[in-house]
């Protein structure tokens, strides 16, 4: 019998509550001899980690460097290496779009066309606002012509996500890009053969498109790739009878939640949002995953000192999670976004829970390094979810 | 190649002996700061720590609380996810029912028949005095029908074993229980075809008990439920080509060695039992499963005193361990019994192994926090097997 079965026959419902504060690529490297997480001034969260047991975490295993989709799978309990998302479907919630079982996604570069050859595949990185306007101009068109099972939805640059709403759509297809550029357009290709209508519609819509956008150089036709359906993952409630919801400001992370069947809690960009927010709808659910962006943004940028600046500003609310006293509180990241690399990594993360059925061990400083002498030891990230399940009360006992 | 099959392949017979002592229960949770194994003066396991490796294991995997059965067999190196045993087995073990290849048994209840309704699930939780008298009385009934497949032992109160000893049983069957009160007799079903006689056996008995106790109200008719075969584990001799033995008072712990092919060695109640009877045995296996229950009956009453004292108790016998002088000689626990939670838990168990093989690490406590802090540090409880077998010398290499 696998772990997932295994958890979903041991899971019961009860009132008790989960907190997970995701602090989003907070793991790091030393710059100067200390990490952000050491450096920063947190005591709330150093008094925490005495009341806790501690350890470090690897988002999938030892090595592999997560993007964001695995790295909350794992979290959340559902293995990353079973659970692929496609590109396209990552993309989509990223840029935000309202992805349901029917549907599948893409993701489209607008490219110019020039004597029957793709010259440029990016379109010369137009502005985003030109992408906007032609997003929103072929979106008319396609309402026009009732085609209103595809929407396009604009990125950065030359990039968009198409949608495609229909029953019976098959994302078994190759790219319609040629991958280099002077060469001729490419349709997409049935890899199966039940994906030959999908195939035969997306390549109509990719005409249609080339030909409206015939006089809009640079940016006269598309390209399009990573065709993703709905991945259809099964729900938290289903899994592990919870009642889920997330207080998550960026859309990709809003739409990983969704995936999950978690209820999505509407919150400002704020960290102090997600306490206010946590606060109002803490009655009405029982696990809540609550994300702080900025650890990761600052990170990205290799901003030692606005991460540690990020870090000092969730500490100070970490009393007020204390306050609501839930049976479990976690406080992780997903995965390290070290400074010196500016870039997500392998290291794994510092991790600790706090409940009246943890074994408290001697860690005063919630870091890198000191979570890594903690009770909890080096563990998969993917154990997180029945570690908390457990000391929520929520799992029965194994054979008997 | 999976782990049993390696170790399957790479395990040779020698005379080196493995001492395997389970305090059942042991690890715990801190009472006023201090488990009880931290609490106890306990200076031979302490000094036995000094010498050994030291770790922390995991029964199943983190969070998962294991019954008898899972966390023993993992001790045993069979993987608990991978064998899993149904509740009429366990429940036959525990009452001491000798279960063998063909065998099939089945927990009972009495209960309450009135106007063809199963009006009380629990026959008003007869006395086990009066739940002994019905069962022996059926047994001669059964025998006068010379029905001598069919055997019945009394558990407490209302709860008996049935087990049906004929070849060709499948246990493939729905449990004859309404599982609701004021319902009809509800008859076992085939799940599968071969199932068909078995059924058919099955529902004759039910019939001719409830005729045979129709003026015994309260308990004037049974339930049966957890239809279970023989497992049919492969043995230790087998896998690992020991000689072992098992030194256990209780049914449960009797039942559960003589599935994985250990000899089972009379003892006494008393802790002292163990190692006066392992002295007197000791020229004849080269494997010795030695099982204390006290600590875990402690720690289920959620009495700490007691628990405090079964460790010092089994710490005073350690040099009568120390002085056979075995090759491996490994201290654990199946699972932890912590006295503020009064149940099995999750947590996992205190480890440690001396050899003169074993790294001795910088560990002169054995407590649960201490041996996080080991040379094994946390691991699989699944991995104590080919741990005691390689520094038993009882392992060749694997791949040249």
């Amino acid at each position: 019998m696998d772990r997932e079965k295994i958890l979903t026959e041991l899971s019961i419902d009860t009132p008790s509550k989960i907190i997970l504060l995701v602090m989003d690529g907070l793991g790091g490297l030393p710059v100067e001899g200390k990490t952000a997480l050491e450096a920063a001034h947190s005591p709330y969260l150093d008094r925490m980690a005495a009341e806790s047991s501690c350890g470090i975490s690897d988002p999938v295993f030892p090595g592999i460097t997560p993007g964001s989709g695995p790295a909350h799978l794992s979290l959340f309990g559902y293995d990353p290496t079973e659970y692929l998302l496609g590109r396209g479907i990552l993309e989509a919630l990223g840029v935000g779009v309202d992805v349901s079982a029917n549907d599948m996604v893409a993701r489209g570069n607008f490219a110019t066309l020039k004597d029957n050859l793709i010259v440029d595949r990016r379109a010369g990185r137009i502005p985003t606002s030109e992408n906007e306007k032609l997003c929103e101009r072929i979106n008319h068109f396609l309402q026009s012509r009732e085609h209103t099972e595809i929407e396009l939805f604009p990125g950065k640059e030359h990039r968009f996500v198409v949608k495609f709403s229909s029953e019976g759509l098959s994302d078994v297809l190759s790219d319609a890009d040629p991958q280099k550029e002077n060469n001729p357009i490419v349709y997409t290709k049935p890899l199966s053969p039940e994906a030959r209508n999908t195939a035969l519609m997306v390549n109509s819509f990719l005409d249609d498109v080339t030909e409206f956008l015939k006089n809009s150089e640079p940016a006269n036709t598309i390209l399009l790739r990573g065709f993703s359906k709905h991945p259809s993952l099964p729900s938290m409630q289903d899994l592990y009878k919870l009642k889920p919801a997330a207080l998550a400001n960026y859309p990709m992370y809003k739409g990983l939640a969704k995936l999950v069947g978690m209820e999505i809690i509407e919150v400002g960009p704020e960290i102090i949002d997600l306490f206010d927010r946590i606060e109002e709808i803490y009655a009405h659910y029982n696990f809540f995953y609550v994300h702080v962006k900025k650890t990761d943004s600052a990170g990205e940028d290799g901003n030692y000192e606005a991460k540690i600046a990020a870090i000092e500003e969730t500490d100070a609310h970490i009393p007020r999670l204390l306050e609501l006293n839930p049976e479990v509180l976690v406080v992780t990241s997903d995965h390290s976004t070290p400074c010196p690399l500016k870039s997500h990594s392998w290291h794994p993360n510092p991790f600790m829970l706090r409940s009246p059925t943890a074994m408290p061990d001697r860690i005063t400083h919630f870091t890198e390094r000191e979570c890594r002498q903690g009770y909890l030891g080096r563990f998969q990230a993917l154990w997180a979810m029945p570690l908390m399940l457990a000391h929520a009360g929520k799992l029965k006992k194994f054979g008997a």
